[in-house]
């Protein structure tokens, strides 16, 4: 915006959606008037669910969710399966398997994955928590769940290398992720027949 | 999202989200999951702006813009034409003129364009304050800048219906290629209307 004639709270407003991903400019400020239109059925409501998130949400320790508890849900769930755990890439893929219910297992997210292009190492992803729970003699398997793009595989076989002599089975999704894909933009019934169809790595 | 799994702050957030136009669910579920990754870069001042936008903003009480003062920062500048209304569609509209720095005068902010098919009737827009801001003498020319959609050319002559015997002059934009645009992309409707108003290079 010029910065002329428009108030410099709508400004702010603009500029700050415009840093949300999948909103571009145009978009951001297509996005601020509705809001602008809608000050009570959207604009306060969306305000207080930001703040209350931003009080209230947090790492969990253990797995590396984000949840109002810490542990998280799924880490203190009696009901799931403690002998297993699903390591993911991202928050986004664990909300991705939960919608298909294809895991009752704990989870560990990573984070990102290892990346010689983006200097990303071992060491800035969440990889030593998941070997420090490796040595728990509760658990089994770890389903490594990384998206089947050339970094994702580099992670698992990393993560494979380390896993290695802790007893711990390690298996991957089956084919049937398309290489290339990306857990989030599956349907969920991919998912479910990969979870199925798990190899051992 | 399943309800099971994601705390219920998530949850509303992604719903909230989901209502911006622009952002479907799934890239509301990426807004979400970035704002929890950047509470204190984007969350916390997101929902702050979003706040004081809903304390300070309001619809001008004569123009129909959006912002902090009312009567607006447009219809208070002193250097600013007065003997002249644009009238548009929408803010979204005042603000792509005031980005192209087209025009000089004051705005009249419709709310929309009539249409027989969603049901707008001249009461549900911004018309009657059009028409009596058209009885100060001051007044000498309304450009009427809506969309040349069907619904905004029927909207333009419904106006110009009503501004006949004020002594106001009416005009419209002028139809024609767009600047940049390429004729093999035009719909035929556009380039006879080029032609026909073609002008001395
Ligand atoms: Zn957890
Ligand atoms: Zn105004």
């Amino acid at each position: 915006m010029s910065g002329l004639n428009v108030s410099p709270e709508i400004e702010r407003l603009i500029s700050l959606l415009a840093k949300l991903p999948g909103l571009g400019p145009r978009s951001a400020r297509r996005a601020a008037l509705d809001l602008l239109k809608k000050p009570d059925a959207l604009m306060r409501p969306l305000s207080l669910a930001l703040g209350e998130a931003a009080e209230r949400i947090s790492t969990c320790r253990i797995c590396g969710n984000v949840d109002s508890r810490n542990p998280c849900h799924i880490c203190t769930a009696p009901g799931r399966d403690k002998s297993i755990i699903c390591v993911v890439q991202d928050v986004a893929d664990l909300w991705a398997m939960e919608r298909a219910s294809a895991f009752k297992g704990q989870y560990h997210i990573l984070g990102g994955t290892l990346s010689a292009l983006d200097g990303i190492r071992p060491e800035d992803l969440n990889i030593a928590a998941l070997i420090e729970r490796a040595s728990d003699p509760d658990l089994k398997e770890v389903i490594l769940a990384m998206n089947a793009t050339v970094d994702g595989q580099t992670t698992a076989h990393y993560i494979t290398d380390h896993l290695s002599g802790t007893g711990v089975s390690v298996s991957r999704l089956a084919h049937g992720v398309p290489v290339g894909g990306e857990l989030d933009y599956l349907d969920d019934g991919t998912i479910s027949t990969a979870m199925k169809s798990r190899r051992p790595f």
